[in-house]
């Protein structure tokens, strides 16, 4: 570009941390929001659209999940002074919206909203400052139903946008649960829940990290502490024995649940319940969580163990009790509705957001393999996330409002899509019709109304026509399926000549001059038949 | 909401300006959008989205309208004290894109844009400072054929949301043969482009009040100047007779052709050709505009009458008679689409936006009818305007790059389809399934879940139940056209209730009491038939 900078010139570029989005990429990314819409829509959730700019008193300054407080919004004072600001996601403007309009607004308010947020950050590669996101909320519902259809329509969304069933699955958790822990571990006092915050902050760090440091790091931070591969020592929370074992069944969850799983699953194959013995070998040999493999007990019965299994290690909580018996209805809900826990399960390890979450929390993976950077296999994972939040409206009118809601990380979705072959938009170029006689400008824009007429995307060429090349270069740029052509011979003899460019991008890159001859990329057909000859060209792909 | 402002709590507002949308406004401006869309690219025209914020240097900081230089952008420093703004158009981020990514992009590229962009204006009813635009461009292209494809697509895409034929018109002028007319009339000097630049703006002023002022007050405008009915004097351009005359003249374009074209038809007549009299009755009384009373005459001839006019005025301008040209092969290509004078008209009236276009302009009116804010009948008048415009690129990259595109005002067009009753977008409210029994919430959910696998938009009432007429009311601010009740005696006896929400009504305002008892809005079917049920009464309708 700097060749091309002369003093004073401008440069063409977007802000750093920006993006442009051409053709496919807008069709698929509309594609897949509009299919979205749909389900949301005809689970009775109406659209909302705020408008980009609000002012910084109604936004908040920082974004609401506390770990990343330095997190900034891009603002700027009008005339009068007052500062406006981009918005950084979709839940601050439902807030305002919630608070301004809640005269009007039907309660519960079921919204849907679909829109680009921009976020003051530090770019980094594949991380933009402005991007989609996706979220539907109910406003206004303390029903745990409400929690329950958020579950269920996201996991309707993702079908509908192309991930089948068996390819991912919701999981469900309760933040009063992980209070519940807390409470239990004596990290968390009723009469005073500031108390303890400090330590509740390392415990819920370290149990986020279950995955990078195994138990034995875990364990480590809830005591003392933990030195790293490199020599770095991180303080702990000073856990006793006692507490950092109540911390760890918890973090255990899965595992232990799995075993118990496995126990029942042995004690139903011996009373001769009709399980497959595959199954049962692969659980033996430690698949315990590879719910393809044990279809029957696993859904029918993991979403109950779960629930026993918590209970005994909260059970002396109320409050824990309490998260435990909402995971225990939407359980309920859930699978009356045939939502069984293939799709939708209870995991003690979703720990997400908590500081913005007041009950159930939502996350939903997909959980085919894909390659990583190094090209090793790696599960996709993590699409979607979401949970219920008391807090939303409080700021603006001191009430508590009850809301739940759901974000779907648009980004992330459309690459699975695109991974897995899935996107849904009609990417393929116009039909290029070339313009062999400058003269005859209104006969070729003829053949392209005909082409449109019957529903085809086509186009004339409007460049410079002199050089026949640069037209066919033209069409393949614009990845053409066909050109067509027509020189004076060919319009005295009432004709057109077909470019097949598909077919002959592959003879070009594959076929033998044999083949080459037999399956000829050109072919005449006669004027009239213009648009039936290109319909069948485009249909054989 | 003064009465909920605490000490310390924000205010619930949009900032100055802005605004939300909610459900059917949402959905009915998608769905216009969609459809213009799909129209634009069946012609081959690809979407591009570029961001919001670009650099104000990249932005340029001004609008490109210089009747408005005083319009601002909403702009801030970013931590490199580089400035940013919010995009005020989407013809300046295609410039950056046509010069950011010229090497990369096919040439001619075809693209359509759709989105909010933002002003810094003082707001005002109906005036807001976010709002949509839909563009559509074509960059690289200097044949008249790509002028004339930008007609010929917004026709259809203005048909295809539904606006009839026969109730648009496109209009197209050329900025070439006003150009013409000042050297004419003596105030564009060729050689010397900024002179007369002063008079220049006067005139063109002047020409765009005819609508206001009638001839003899642009005459004045033209010459001394014009006293107001207030009694203010506005200065005139100082024109000679003989130099407001050839001014006057291209005013007078439509009057004079209309008579020219009543004089044809009137010997067409005599000739016995076949036109009826009772359009020549019409137009002898002075209807010389309306296309509709004199199709025949006034499709084939008037676009060439125009030409030939225009031609006799500005004939001594080089400028000018190419103007001309490009207008007569504009509509050569239409015609020979099928798009007649009705749809798309030559018409020197047209004076949009000149200082920006360098060639062809179009403009887009509904002529039908609708009441203004005093209760009297007017045109709705314009809904897209566009034009040639070949400094795009030169900014950035120095070189000219011709360009020509639309604009269709989103706000304009989504007001006309709705006076006319023509959106396309489902807003109906869901069917909503009240809940009589808290514990039977499951039961209900699964009503909801069959009605929505048969793609019937439903939900559940997901409020607190305890007062079923709260649930009827909800059901009502929904739009819902539906309510299913099913109570411990429904339940038992295997029955639902449907209550039909928008007989309800009807009958409520309506119905005499025998219609009432006649046409009961409730009725009980048997819980398999559910789904079949409320399909019978939403396709009622």
């Amino acid at each position: 570009m700097a060749k091309d900078k002369a003093p004073g010139r401008p440069r063409a570029e977007t802000p750093k941390g920006f993006r442009d989005y051409f053709g496919a990429e807008v069709s698929e990314r509309k594609a897949m929001l509009d299919t979205i819409a749909e389900v949301y829509h005809r689970y009775g959730f109406d659209p909302l659209e705020t408008s980009a700019v609000e002012t910084v008193e109604a936004l908040g300054k920082f974004l609401p999940d506390v770990d990343r407080p330095n997190e900034g919004v891009f603002a700027w004072q009008d005339e009068d002074k007052d500062w406006l600001a981009l918005r950084y996601d979709l839940t601050a403007p439902l807030a305002r919206v919630a608070a301004q309009f809640r005269n009007d607004l039907p309660s519960p308010y079921r919204r849907y909203a679909m829109g680009p947020v921009w976020r003051n950050e530090k770019p980094g590669p594949g991380r933009f400052r402005q991007f989609y996101q996706c979220d539907a909320d109910t406003v206004g519902s303390s029903s745990v139903a409400a929690d329950a259809e958020i579950c269920a329509m996201l996991a309707d969304a993702l079908e509908a946008t192309g991930i089948p069933r068996g390819d991912y699955v919701v999981k469900v958790n309760n933040r009063k649960v992980l209070n519940g822990v807390m409470e239990v571990a004596g990290v968390l006092d009723p009469a005073d829940p500031e108390r303890f915050a400090h330590e509740r902050g390392i415990v819920l760090r370290a149990i986020d990290k279950i995955d990078r440091l195994g138990p034995e790091g875990v364990r480590a931070l809830l005591g003392e502490g933990r030195k790293d591969e490199s020599g770095d020592f991180t303080k702990g929370a000073g856990l006793s024995a006692e507490q950092a074992g109540v911390i760890m069944s918890f973090v255990a969850a899965n595992t232990q649940i799995d075993r118990r799983l496995y126990d029942a699953a042995k004690f139903e194959a011996a009373s001769n319940s009709g399980l497959e013995p595959i199954a049962l070998n692969a659980w033996a040999a430690g698949n315990f969580s590879d719910a393809k493999l044990i279809p029957e007990v696993y859904q029918t019965h993991r979403n109950r163990f779960v629930c026993e299994y918590l209970d005994e290690i909260v059970g002396k909580s109320e409050q824990g009790k309490q998260g435990v018996n909402e995971l225990r209805e939407i359980q309920t809900l859930l699978s009356a509705q045939g939502y069984d826990a293939s799709r939708i399960k209870v995991d003690p390890s979703v720990v997400r957001g908590l500081a913005y979450y007041t009950g159930p929390v939502f996350e939903a993976e997909l959980t085919f393999e894909i390659l990583d950077e190094k090209g090793r296999p790696r599960q996709f994972g993590s699409v979607a996330g979401g949970g219920r939040y008391d807090g939303l409206v409080r700021r603006f009118t001191g009430q508590e409002v009850p809301a739940t809601g759901v974000s779907i990380g648009v980004d992330r979705l459309l690459a699975a899509l695109r991974a897995k072959g899935r996107t849904q938009a009609d990417t393929r170029g116009p039909v290029v019709v070339t313009v062999m006689d400058r003269e005859r400008m209104a006969d070729y824009q003829a053949m392209a109304g005909e082409l449109r007429r019957e529903g085809i995307r086509a186009e004339v060429y409007l460049g410079n026509p002199k050089n026949f090349g640069n037209q066919l270069k033209y069409a393949d740029k614009r990845q053409s399926p066909v050109a067509v052509i027509q020189g004076a011979d060919e319009a005295a003899r009432g004709v057109v000549q077909l470019k097949d460019l598909i077919l002959g991008a592959r003879i070009a890159a594959e076929a033998t001059h044999e083949e080459w001859k037999a399956q000829p990329a050109q072919s005449e057909v006669a004027r009239g038949d213009l648009v039936a000859a290109v319909r069948r060209l485009l249909d054989r792909r």
